[in-house]
């Protein structure tokens, strides 16, 4: 098949599964977490070719690392789907229930969106929660993973839809990807396909955001900051940001800069440089900055910089306001902390800030749908629209209106003298 | 200012109307209120000048009533403002609450969009109902009315402005655009502009989708069938497929295909196409339709035709499943109806059918932000994401997660020997 062919299977099998019951996703899901279980050795055979063809081009150590699918990681992905079963259905929750007129009842319904482009990095897990989320959110899903780990994802993807079918769902309901050319062609299929999820470097999630007309959700930058106030604790402020730069410096939800009211950069700088120091970090600082602290300057371009890696810059801000203008100004909407003892300079950062996190004295770091206790994420959303922060299943749904009527029509409720009026009243759940 | 000034004059009042309290919203559209009373003789007066070029012009009769905005339209929008005062302000609502672990809490709060670009009709009413419906929601707006309707809405947007601004809201969060290249400038800016809101025609809102990386909520087609299935009530199919058609024929909810079941098509048409002959409808039929009764042959395009005229195109069908396949593929997702006495074929028909509004034994002409009881609407949406059918308030809105820590770090509750762990417990409201 075509791409415009996975596409149509995948639009056509989403209208039956989205009608799927809680019961049948669940068996699904336990089909799938039976199937992959029963077929590990074939999984891991496949991983296997994958691994020896990345030492082979040289692929770098690390995502040689995240490549890996062995035993335990096939463990790991059937207890997600076991979690993932126990979680609410999404589906079908009642939002609001009005009654318009007697017999005339309106409920506002969750439902899936549809059919989900998503494009993710060569861990071949993502694979499993990507398309098991999708599946207990009643959308069908086209998935295209990292080239590096085409022989993994094969067969998971094959194992996932054997199982899923044999259990009762649409046939095509996850259809595999398997080439960039085949992400071209389906960011063309807005007729089929309604959100994509792209995950990946900046330049990619833009190169995305930037060629297609079905509405993307994601981020391309995460230039997430700390703003240390003047009415901080300075040792929590330097363990927050630490942990915020370097609990792990190539994610998103890692800080860039740090920023520090000028009532406290005397003796913060030092403490900070020191600590940062001790973790190879690199400080770039803005000249207030260099006049407390010996650190290479910060250049303009430095606040709009991500740079997923042992740097950051500081500025020295003259308070609150400041440090709200220029993470409005230069952040990403992702996530943004502000350490400090005042409640209310706290709620004001909070309140001015617009991103989809902001955080009082703790690690930007939280920002993730595991620590949030969504369950698994597919994405992280800066939006300003349907999701905004880590995506998990509430992310995945949309609502339709049912109406309910015994034989109503307009004519009857319109102009001064209508035979009927409406009552509006809301329905108790 | 240019319009590049004038966005980036809304988007840094929208950073202060997001965190504006309920209070004081309304008090800015109870000062909206009575500014539009206080300046009624001004407002009438320009409204007269646009009403003479419009007769100037020859602008067509319909067009010109629209435009008219007198003492009793006035009275209408204010008492519009009046109901909106009195709706539950749709920005800070917890909706999720937990509990990471002990001092580290997790609110999921509603907040407002941000800056939203309308473009709408000739209607003086709609400026007024647009900004307070954005006011409420705390979003900053970009508005652009019909030409016919220029020195109207420049007087009503000044005296909204300067009423709001008087109340204590930010300076710059109302803008009003004047011309097609305003509109064309306006959106390329996706670094101010969130949303875009287009009302007006197919091909309009369908440029305005094909120009813009904006977000663009609204309805390009709105292609609505009734399906009256073998198990209806027959003099029921006729009144809500009469009242479906023809109860205001240029709307966007209006149906423009019937679909009839084979098994009541023979009692059925000969009815309905009475009931059409007096209401001056012409009917465009297939082939089966035509074997029983007298009427144009429909052409494959009809079925993805939005007439918007006295014309309705009619199919016979196999039964439900194939109605909702035709549905599925010539609708637009706007609004549909099945008339049946079978409840398990309406369900199935809600089910299945992919639409904003799915209804039962009654009028797709339902399909409206006030007969929901939403309040006014900013448009309809048949958009997957986000907001689908009419949009009030609760369409206007987003949400942040905003994260209340103790000084928490993640490396805490990283790796198999954490000293943390997260306890994930539900905050309850």
């Amino acid at each position: 098949m075509n791409i415009l062919e996975l596409a149509a299977a995948a639009k056509a099998a989403s209208v039956r599964l989205a009608a799927a019951k809680a019961e049948l996703k669940n068996k699904a899901l336990a089909e799938i977490a039976a199937g992959l279980k029963a077929h590990s050795a074939q999984i891991i055979s496949a991983n296997k070719d994958d691994l020896t063809d990345a030492a082979k081009n040289n692929v770098a150590a690390p995502l040689q690392k995240r490549l890996r699918f062995d035993e335990g990681k096939i463990a790991d992905v059937v207890a997600g789907i076991e979690s993932l079963t126990k979680l609410d259905d999404p589906v079908g929750k009642t939002i609001s229930a009005t009654e318009l007129d007697k017999g005339l009842e309106l409920y506002k319904v969750s439902c899936p969106i549809g059919v989900i482009g998503v494009i993710f990095e060569s861990r071949p897990d993502a694979l499993v929660q990507i398309s098991t989320l999708c599946l207990k959110s009643g959308n069908a899903v086209l998935l295209k993973g990292g080239s590096e780990a085409a022989a993994t994802n094969r067969i998971l993807a094959r194992v996932i839809a054997e199982a899923s079918e044999k259990a009762g769902l649409p046939k095509g309901w996850i259809q595999l990807l398997e080439t960039r050319q085949d992400v071209v062609q389906m960011l063309k299929l807005d007729e089929y396909i309604d959100l994509i999820v792209p995950r990946g470097s900046n330049e990619f999630v833009r190169y995305i955001m930037n060629n297609t007309n079905i509405p993307v959700l994601g981020h391309a930058d995460g230039i997430c900051h700390v703003y240390v106030d003047g009415a901080a604790d300075l040792d929590m402020a330097v363990n927050i940001v630490v942990d915020s730069k370097c609990q792990y410096v190539a994610v998103c939800n890692a800080a860039e800069t740090l920023l520090v009211d000028e009532r406290i950069a005397k003796d913060f700088l030092p403490k900070i440089k020191a600590a940062f120091e001790a973790h190879n970090v690199e400080i770039r600082g803005c000249e207030r900055t260099l006049a407390i602290i010996e650190a290479k300057p910060a250049g303009d371009a430095d606040w709009s910089t991500e740079y997923l890696d042992n740097i950051i810059s500081i500025k020295v801000v003259a308070g609150l306001d400041e440090a709200i203008d220029h993470i409005n100004r230069y952040g990403s909407n992702h996530t943004d902390a502000i350490v400090t003892g005042d409640r209310d300079k706290a709620c004001r950062f909070m309140d001015l800030v617009d991103s989809a996190g902001v955080f009082w004295n703790c690690s930007t770091r939280f920002s993730d749908g595991y620590r949030y206790g969504l369950g698994a994420e597919v994405g992280i959303s800066t939006n300003k629209l349907h999701a905004r922060g880590p995506v998990g299943l509430e992310g995945l749904v949309l609502y339709k209106y049912r109406l309910f009527g015994t034989g109503q029509v307009v004519a009857d409720y319109a102009g001064k003298n209508a035979k009927k009026k409406f009552s509006h009243r809301k329905i108790d759940g």
